[in-house]
């Protein structure tokens, strides 16, 4: 990246104070930025602003006590975003070509402008939209349908028949469609009930790295759009994710949990099977429905309960040790008032 | 799929109740089932069955207010089951052949009617046995052996010297056989202790997408013949499973743990390393083995205690802010009690 | 292996007790090893040795009571772990060669000596160090660097920029640099923030099998050297750790979290994101750090207290439905005092 202050202004919509042909090579946090690079500050942050070596920055309004060149912008922070998008994109632009190595099955139809990586699998019958990137090493099952602009990252795997929407990004090394986890007990062995399902992916899902979401028994599996995990998610079979939901890393949903619109999942949450849980409800870090949970509150603790209550009840329990001794010394306590009693009745 | 229910009938040893060619598509759930689908209700299920819109229904008996087309059969849930099996073999058909851009190393031992797909890798002097599917862009680690019948999906890598056995199936980019975790402290640093055991999965074993199964430090991490690991397990080095055990999404056991036949772990149960966990016993999701554990018991907590005391302790601290403001209010009347009666001795 | 015990003497500097020239098979611990082969006492586990099969055993001094031929030598267990690496070195011994299915991109600079495996990637500007070994079907993205000596494993993604050391080593599937989890929630939806930073991974790091380590938002993840990764570890963007930490499975770190050195984060620990750990910290199974930790402390607990502290509010908390009897007990019994005290009055 190289441009000058001019040039950013003119792509964001802002306005210089300063030098206008300032050249910055980057964009960085106000801690860690050189004198070369780009910062930004909304305006909660205009103050630490003033100590970052940052050589310009970009601001909400022009401030007399900051020494290093500005741009004046209405949203600093969506500004850099669109910055760092730009950054992003230079940085994994790839060719539309299909590898030499990859390997295309029967009866595949191909979209335009695609980039399909080394060594990469797209099984028979499977479609693929415009403008997608399937990177190296990954696996695209039979039938399975992708849509427009969507990313795949290397070492992937969606198994057969399931269905990818558009602007979808799925990282490294994720599974979509293994098979759910079910058996029958006949006679104490575990007999295997196939899992002959799919699962859906809806348009602008994002799925991070090393996640499983398992297809289901009979019907489908769905993440719905806009919807977005971390890594490490495990999703089971059976389980519909609504819209724009949330889910931090290593999130763990059993069979056939319904998850509602615009829910948070905090970090290593989780739920028993076949529950539901309302739209917008908000699952602290750790938190384990054990029943359906409404919509529009928040949880916490193992079972969840409301979260103001689960941390009310995590605090009283940091008091438990010494409770127990306030607990045996008063029943000494009433034992001696008891005996006391008793002698002055007799 | 499309059979009239006369060669459904026919496949599970059922008897018609209606239209002997009615031709469904597809098997489906009471709930999701269209009209041009069969479903399978037991006993139970008869009532429900009632509202669904599947054509057909597979039913332990006759019943006069299901409108449905019925085949009658004693077991209609492993019927269906059988009918599903037949689907999925069909979906996930391959051919018997060994891709081009597969690289099998030399000495290598190949069985019959083989699938090796794209990219895959067999290491020197590995053995595959007849009928197995070796997946795209898997490893097989050099003297790896792989018994008949086994399926290994893509991405799955198993390092040197690790034995699989029959009819195995190992679920998307897990990882068998990599090193376990261990160290001496030494100075202030962490010297590596070489990890040269290996991993024996026995017959019949089912193995989720994204586990990790360690390799021993010296002698063998072995998972014993029809036990079945949900996604994302992890067992530690020199752990030692028995038979039919069945291990939920994110279970961890540390290194040398051994867990005896028929175990059941719920989901994100753990252990603590070297303990023994005993035939039958069976751990709540989250439970967490802190010393050895008998079988035939169930579990629940952390560290695991009987599951009923569990439960019961897990309610008993919802109470537990209520229960201090008891505490501090007792404590004041027994106070005022004290005075009181001391007011009268004197 | 097939050694003569002077061979094995000569190699750790020892010294023969018995027959110089038996010939051991391999080497195994006290419980598992054959009469063909080699196992090591250290001082405390001479009693245990002496039940041992082994035909020749590793120990600190001559001891009357054991009948097996002996090897004098300081540290047996060092010395056995010698042998070890050289076990292991043998049995992941690759050929210095560069597959033809490999893909090599453009202005790559390759050192000497490297081992790089049938369908592995290796994009654009890429560096690669003497004598790495770069299993089949990796991924390394374009402009990463990879110092000298340094292992990366199969089915490994490593996407663009990020910088790894010398002599680490990778395990299969984990995945390097794949973005960091944001986005602004704007109208309900959640818009992605670029992930344009990088990650670090400093010499004589070990990561585990299907680990991520995000890359940041906009400069940098780092792993500091001689820190070692168990499996399933969750670092998040701008995470920064130390030197020679230790962090067991499933730990998982949200974003800006600092670990100082020598730090030990037991299985399933985790923190809350723009926390620090300071140097030396220890944190049991399944600790969460909800605010900055101290170092050179021990804690245990959700969320994190010193662990003594969290031990004996653990033990107190299996007391609770005791408790609350004795509770309720107590409350009859003083009302009951009271009613008599009241009684008297009158």
């Amino acid at each position: 990246m190289r441009y000058t202050l001019a040039e950013i202004a003119a792509k964001i919509g802002g306005e210089v104070v300063g030098d206008e042909n300032f050249v910055v090579t980057g964009i960085n946090s106000l801690e860690a930025a050189q004198s070369c690079e780009l910062s930004f500050a909304e305006e909660k942050f205009l103050k630490p602003a003033e100590g970052s070596k940052a050589g310009a920055l970009l601001v909400p309004r022009k401030i007399e006590t900051l020494q290093q060149h500005l741009i004046i912008c209405s949203q600093p922070f969506q500004a850099a975003g669109l910055i760092m998008a730009e950054i992003d994109a230079t940085a994994q632009k790839v060719t539309h070509s299909i590898a030499e190595t990859a390997a295309i099955g029967s009866n595949v139809i191909l979209g335009k402008n695609l980039h399909i990586g080394a060594g990469a699998v797209i099984s028979d019958d499977a479609v693929i939209g415009n403008n997608c990137r399937i990177y190296a090493n990954t696996y695209i099952g039979k039938k399975v349908t992708i849509g427009a602009d969507t990313c795949i990252y290397p070492g992937v795997v969606i198994r057969e028949g399931c269905k990818i929407g558009d602007r979808v990004i799925i990282h490294p090394n994720s599974v979509i469609g293994s098979d759910g986890f079910g058996f029958l007990q006949l006679g104490g062995r575990n007999v295997k009930i196939p899992q002959i399902g799919q699962v859906i992916i809806e348009d602008d899902v994002e799925i991070g790295a090393l996640c499983t979401i398992n297809r289901a028994a009979l019907d489908e599996t769905i993440v719905g759009r806009g919807t977005k995990l971390d890594d490490h998610v495990h999703l089971g079979h059976g389980v519909n994710i609504g819209h724009h939901v949330i889910m931090c890393a290593q999130v763990g949903l059993a069979g056939g949990v319904r998850v509602g619109n615009q829910v948070l999942l905090g970090p290593r949450a989780g739920s028993a099977d076949h529950l539901s849980i309302g739209d917008r409800a908000r699952l602290m870090g750790g938190t384990l429905a054990a029943k359906n949970l409404d919509g529009d509150k928040d949880y916490g603790g193992v079972p969840a309960i409301p979260a103001k209550q689960a941390i009310r009840q995590m605090m009283a329990a940091t008091h438990l040790p010494k409770d127990r001794s306030r607990l045996a010394t008063l029943e000494k306590r009433v034992k001696e008032l008891e005996k006391k009693l008793s002698e002055k009745d007799n």
